[in-house]
């Protein structure tokens, strides 16, 4: 009775539910004594590229692998001594996941990374960042020759492939393993006495390598470097894999044909954290940078830039300096609002909204006023803010958006609604504009997206620098599985 | 074995331990379906006055009182639908409150209100934000004449001088026993048919009174009537008790004698949010002023004015308007910090810092930085946040304070160090300069901080507009429990 | 609407529903270290005289009073290091408790034992076993003057009576309180330095003292003297108080006027486990003699003498003795039974008996059977295992009662159902065998109750020497709450 | 910390210590409306054989599989209707298993049956009660071919057989699996649309078919049929495939070469409940007639008889049938013992004993006793044992075992320690008693336990009716993995 309820409850999350979601974040660290509070710390950084389960599993020559997997945040589970006790050694991999609404259900802590297998040669374990996009016809081809699965996630693929290869040693059984899959994957995994990590030949998802003291660190983003005090090394190169151990510290290799990269641009504009470093150039810097792009492709004038908190701030900013018009906090963040605010009656979730932004209403009164947001999914919170801004008095309301047009879903690992869902998909800019009725709306153009990750020249069409298939839909990687059950791409259409 | 190793280990929060802590908020509603939601959202909008434990308690004809109480965050607990069908009614109050680290153990729930007793006339519920001067004075006596107290808490002892009370009725008692208490008390109340409201004479906390449809609502902030939805009416007076019931309305009384008011200056300063009204001013604006006033106090040449997350933000921002130098984020905050982060290994232990904050060093590297922060208590926390921004190669730190320096403790319902750990209390501004290690240091003067809350000429200092008691030394309310213990007043040194 | 399936239910455990369940257990430990700890398993010995919860108070001079309060079996709650590291000291009280169904919700942990109250001359904290039969007069008297109850308990009359008692030390405000008691008490309370015990004039309920070592022991039972290896050394009187210290041992007073002494009979016949000593007998022995007693008072033909389990067993080995029919176990009792089976369905919840009995078809078949079972109350458990014991053939079933027919409520601390609810209350022996459906019924005549309990010469009816009201509706003690409530006693019909 | 502490105490209960266990229980039905609500019952009926975690896995077109494993006592988790609901479906079968102290660790729930395999035909359940003894060999086949084990329970092995048949049915990929393996087992299984059901060649585990309405039932005993209503329909016969459905009924397969069945003696001594039914013999009668067996065969004067509780109860009550001498209750049990009484401090645990039986003192004193007891495996409880009676006072102690010498451990599901622990592995009858401290102990013959079970002529040395390996060292299935470790049989000695 009671869960029939909470199904047919609107999601909890009226904001987060309009934005795309990156569904994992990685990190391993080998060399150092505890290794898995490292692993902890690390993933409470990662924390905002999955927010609903994290696993972690270590290595101890005493007590063998030991593997813990909990649902919630990493600060309320891999902070208890009574847990971490229970995951010695100085080896360990740990991984945070977003999961889709609903499947967090009893028998969802199996579908919780890190993997781990038993072959002949000695265990393995392994944490995936990404999506296989071939991984439905993987795993029929692989139940039909007696591999049992225990999970319903496409990562349990590569362990299954793993345990049939016939190599010797389990990277080159991982390497067999990687060149059967396709699609986006950075992979941080271990064995008795190695870290391992591999990135796709396209580099979709970022990974970086970091040293600390006599260890190393695998990091899906700079920022989990700093939290433990590690040194930035050298970022994970697309199609690399490195294996790492004490004695013989980081050694590369190359097991894929190599591809020009296409790394992840909306990374830039939205997944990863502003403290981050991605490609050499500072997050906050880039977005900055996109709200200097937008405040000269569309300027307009108005008395206040807002950012709609957290994360179109650094761009707000940018629009700020750009355009000279002073920027301020026209809505406010409520800091206590968690996942999982279930409004109990229906007259209180009509209110949702409100539980987590508040507009500031003696700022906004009497000011037109420029918000700044990250991006516009399925627009519907655009439209509450829109309402609130109206509500508080504002004169005028104009929308400016930190990403061109997210027209086209993605298969790469991020958490999309399907393309009819995506308000870009079938209207116009100004067609949106009606539909968010507001007094202007722009988007950054793709040149201009580009231009503010450093690409002077902005595009290349021919052979674009950076995976934007959200915003073009042109794939990269054709999404087979996807294609199979009658998804058509840019060129079908 | 275990609970000595919590014990013994440094603060969780590095950060947080470092503020004055707020120690209350209250909210209540009556004449609303479901009271009990209401008050759960309100007592959401509110947590920032108090995060460790929240209590409601709801009246129903059928079920009589009903009453519940849990240590943790609103949204964990007052959400699920199963504990609220506990709490019917359209009268409800709760409260939520910081409980000083340790005494959160087994039996401390019956510290969290709001408090309950039974009277030959009924019962009632009271919840109560600000202290009670003499509370140990009139425990004592109390006690001698039999009373029983279920709590530690000072509040209780305004229910217990309640129930001795000779008066017929529960507003009357209730003015027996405020007429006996001294200190600062922004009280919530209920009966079976009432909504009681009070503030002390001087009006040290704030307590607002709104409407919604047919109820009414009584909260310590005004952002807490924006995220139900209720219209803003008027503040409680200093003073004023306020009677509500769905058939009589609001009946105000005054059972005080009059004095002038002394509202808590720190409010605006940081314990209130941002977006709330205090005494017919934006609070962000307030802030926002002060920054305007420390530039003009206190300028400094360089490259970028950073707030220290999230507090200092309006303060900052308001800095950058007046200077002239650009705004930028160069601390960013984890938004995945809560309030228990127990740190495993004493080598994990040590990093505590950057479990909350990191520096943006792209940002920072080579740049002449004016940090805006609310306030300098311990000085630990400044420490720490300058070594962090020069490691990343900032080259020149200046703090610039939104407060005057806070060298006495506050005894009127926020949580402070004994003086003796105030910075301020032994310090002078050069001397902290010195003791924090950085370029340059300066704080808001009290003029400033008037001028900025919107006193033209300053502070009145022969009868002060504010409680300023933490930068004053001057105390509206001698504080009798406290000089009984020793402690010492400005005038008696 | 989960709630409300539960209040809909039917008992959860269809056979303990139809027992009189004593209410309370206490014991109390002073002189040993980790007094607690001892507290624990005496409580644990006890488990049988309340099931619902337990709590435990114990006193160090570093630490203070310190107190837990659990729903539950004691094993599952007080057998924790972590909780009980949290109970230090040499001096330690415990209760254990049945509550009524349904207040065992959110706040009636208020209503675990034992109790503390704060007074001038310090704490003191008690635990009781019986029932105050004035106890409503008494709280409405109490909260005219000002008291502030924290619970439904009748109990906490006591500590409020003794909050305003004029005399100087606990003990003698315990001797003021506890005159102005009616009903039957059995008390263990401690201050900081003393272990107190008393028992009501009339000594209803049980209380005996017993050494360890160098510590005192006080017990509802001896068995729980056994399980800590402590020496049974005597009773403690009706009427008698005693105040234990390791410094000048036992004390004894006798605070009430003296009156002859009415000890419950229904503890030979249920309440108290076999292998305690009450009043210097067996309670195993007696109980096999009330089976000798009904061989002899209604002997029957027939092929199996079968207890119903477990309460029935010695009386239906001493019905076996005397009268040579074979002894057999054709019912047989799920040892894994708990408090808390809760059936999920409609369909299932029809087969609730076989729940918790099973019977021994091959033993029963065709045979001629006399179940010994230890009360009738309601009848419904009966009429369901002479449905069980035919439908396996059975040839006969003849019922022997271990007790005579149970006609009168208990308000001596006794769980049992309203008048009107007691099968013997408005059916005489025949109607009582007809409404339960078997070839013959007996119950023990009171006088042959009194035999099996030393009594040669049977009942003396000018003076009993028993508590007997459930039987006879003689109440030594009128119970002046009820009386006002309109329940009429024996006399007033 | 913690942890290590309660690795380094010695096992919570003493006695349980010391008795062989049955490590499963299975159930499964087919053909009822919410048929997991009468796997759970059936669960709690054979608890006795399982008691450390419970699984149920229940089948419906909608949902699907699903499945629900807990550790605790089925009572404590299959009763709640928010966890019930989840396992929707008129198909399900569900386990009870026991593991070995240690195991119960983060990840152990993985052990925890019945397991799930998805197959390219669709998915099945398995639960397993026995042991396969060639299980470590078939794993490092299996593992050498691909297959990833996510337990470490041997019964993982016949999921992973089938995963890798060729067979186009469930059915038949289970008789491919089932041929490959060695040991007993009695296996309950589910596709989408069958209930499965599989005994040994041997039968050395029970299995029995039951009807309710129109379902079907798979038991492992017959006092599960009881609980829920079901008719006792036949046994499953050794070496039977049966495929239950609504439509086709129950068919029957014999896939195994036919041989002379060997069921498992020890079930009727102790492991079935006393009011099942194993091969059309009453356990109670059986374990009845070991006692008057035994008091044939060792006669000795006494004055009284009891039963070590509760297993040596029929047994007691037989020799005292057969004797003449009086039966009594001298030792009392605990009825509030659970699994998990762990003692807090040294001074407490050597009181051990004491937690779970009690001397009835009053019975004993001065009386020569006979105490009867299911079985001797070290011989630790019989000592604490002999140890109480003597303290009670008891003139002599004659202790009478309903089993032969148990000198040999079992390898076909019964957890029993190694041979060297085994007191009768490597002392006589008259070494046994001077150990045990005792006037006189005695066994009964192997002959006698035949005959009590029925077999007039006792055991048929060239071809045992039973499996009677822990007495008589005599393995009907060579245990090839023991083997291979270096275990000795009775032959290789």
């Amino acid at each position: 009775m009671r869960q029939q309820s909470f199904r047919t409850m609107p999601p909890a999350h009226p904001f987060d539910d309009d934005k795309l979601k990156e569904e994992c974040g990685v990190f391993g660290v080998i060399g150092l004594a505890d290794a898995a509070n490292f692993v902890a710390l690390g993933l409470h950084a990662l924390q905002h590229r999955g927010q609903e389960a994290g696993g972690i599993v270590s290595y101890d020559p005493v007590t063998g692998f030991q593997s813990a997997r909990r649902f919630g945040y990493v600060r309320d589970n891999f902070t208890k001594a009574s847990l971490m006790e229970t995951l010695p050694g100085s080896l360990a991999i740990g991984h945070v996941r977003y999961s889709t609404a609903g499947s967090k259900g009893q028998t969802a802590i199996r579908d919780v990374q890190p993997f781990f297998g038993e072959f002949s040669m000695g265990g393995a374990a392994i944490a995936h960042n990404g999506n296989i996009t071939n991984a439905e016809a993987l795993r029929r081809e692989l139940i039909e020759h007696g591999s049992i699965f225990q999970s319903s996630s496409d990562s349990e693929c590569i362990i299954h492939l793993m345990a049939r290869s016939f190599q010797k040693t389990i990277p080159e059984r991982m390497k067999d393993a990687l060149r059967r899959v396709e699609g986006a994957f950075s992979v941080v995994a271990m064995t008795r006495t190695k870290l391992i990590g591999v990135r796709d030949p396209l580099g979709v998802r970022p990974l970086v390598l970091g040293r600390i003291g006599d260890g190393w660190v695998l990091s899906s983003e700079t920022c989990a470097l700093d939290i433990i005090g590690a040194e930035f090394v050298r970022e994970v190169a697309p199609g690399e894999m490195v294996l790492i151990s004490p004695e013989k510290g980081v050694e590369s290799f190359h097991p894929f044909e190599r591809r020009a990269s296409r790394f992840c641009i909306f990374e830039h504009v939205y997944f990863s954290r502003p403290d981050s470093i991605l490609g050499g150039r500072s997050v906050y810097e880039t977005r900055r940078q996109i709200g200097i792009e937008l405040a000269r492709e569309a300027p307009v004038e108005a008395d206040l830039v807002c950012p709609v908190p957290d994360s179109g701030t650094p761009a707000a900013i940018g629009f700020s300096h750009e355009s000279g018009i002073p920027y301020g906090m026209g809505i406010i963040r409520n800091q206590y609002m968690g996942r999982t605010f279930i409004e109990p009656t229906e007259q209180i979730r009509n209110m949702g909204v409100r539980l987590k932004l508040n507009v500031n209403r003696a700022l906004i009164a009497g000011k037109r006023i420029i918000l700044v947001d990250d991006s516009v999914v399925r627009g519907t919170t655009s439209r509450k803010i829109r309402e609130m801004i109206l509500d508080a008095g504002a004169a005028e309301v104009h929308f400016r958006i930190a990403s061109p047009p997210t027209a086209w879903p993605c298969f790469y690992g991020v958490d999309t609604p399907q393309r009819d869902k995506l308000l870009a998909s079938h209207m116009s800019e100004d067609e949106m504009r009606d539909y968010l009725g507001v007094d202007s709306l722009k988007f950054i153009s793709l040149d201009g997206l580009y231009r503010a990750v450093g690409e002077v020249e902005g595009r290349n069409n021919r052979c674009p620098q950076y995976c934007d298939a959200c915003f073009s839909g042109e794939y990269p990687v054709a999404p087979s599985d996807m294609i199979q059950k009658g998804f058509q791409t840019k060129a079908a259409e």
